[in-house]
């Protein structure tokens, strides 16, 4: 049984704003069209507007980097924890007091710290190159999420109908 | 050129807690050790705790389900804007009164609303499901995200030598 994991999964916030900003008309969106669009000639893909130079791939592959530092986090901290309690304490202070939010910011700032944090750090930029390139399993990631927007697809569908059904019946 | 594009990237929260919970001592983390370890006997992965019955792949879709739903509202939104104004209007309307940080939760209510949103809901989810299988660029995502994570060390270990090294010459 993994009754200590304790770690607040629901509470993790996702990747884009709880609201659109409403300040303006709709700066969430594009406010003009694109005059040329040159990737629309020559592909087939649906155009994703507001990703400006970068990506939507790109934009993922951020958010998963500050992952793989979170988790290389707390890979670290499991291993301290049992043969080096001094260092897991001094870790676990550390993050009472720096967001992980920006894994780059969280290392850079664990350098600076002391040269225990820096070796602290040292240790968190190869796990988390490690657990990316060698652990993490990518074709396990696509395979969950394309299985989950299909199914979700499909509740979603199957509850209304059975919502509206079951309103029908009752009237 | 893309100066349409205000989508506030930078904005965009990430997908772990801002700070550690700290009225506890440390529940962010497991407070004891497994007493058993099955995939550590049997796999040579490094040991990922605080995932309880999920796993980080599990909860890496989850968050990608999510961007997709994202990523689909601003595909049928800029689709809308063009041929459809009323429409548009509508589904920006509603984008201001409901968070899209839960796509499903969003769908299921976008569906209730008016059965002219149950068809933009219908729309979304359709194209959500398209853009995740057809559009997304996944062996892209992975490249981008391990060439991330090795630019990254590489960028912050050098900055810090840089750092010292200038301070040294100061001396």
């Amino acid at each position: 049984m993994e009754s200590s994991a304790i770690l607040p999964l629901s509470q993790l916030p996702y990747v884009y704003p709880a609201t659109p900003n409403t300040n303006k008309a709709y700066p969430f969106w594009p406010c003009k069209r694109r005059t040329s669009q040159p990737t629309r000639l020559h592909c087939s893909k649906m155009f994703v507007p507001g990703f400006g130079e970068a990506s939507p791939e790109a934009k993922a592959a951020k958010n998963l980097h500050n992952f793989f530092t979170y988790v290389a986090v707390k890979i670290v901290a499991a291993q301290l924890e049992s043969y080096n309690p001094e260092a897991y304490e001094e870790l676990m202070e550390f993050l009472s007091r720096h967001s992980l939010n920006d894994g780059d910011k969280f290392c850079a700032s664990m350098f600076r710290e002391s040269s225990r944090h820096k070796n602290l750090a040292l240790r968190i930029m190869e796990v988390r190159s490690a657990y990316c390139k060698n652990d993490f399993e990518w074709d396990n990631l696509k395979r969950l999420a394309l299985k989950m927007v299909t199914d979700s697809n499909t509740r979603l569908m199957k509850d209304y109908v059975l919502e509206t059904s079951s309103a029908e019946t009752e009237k």
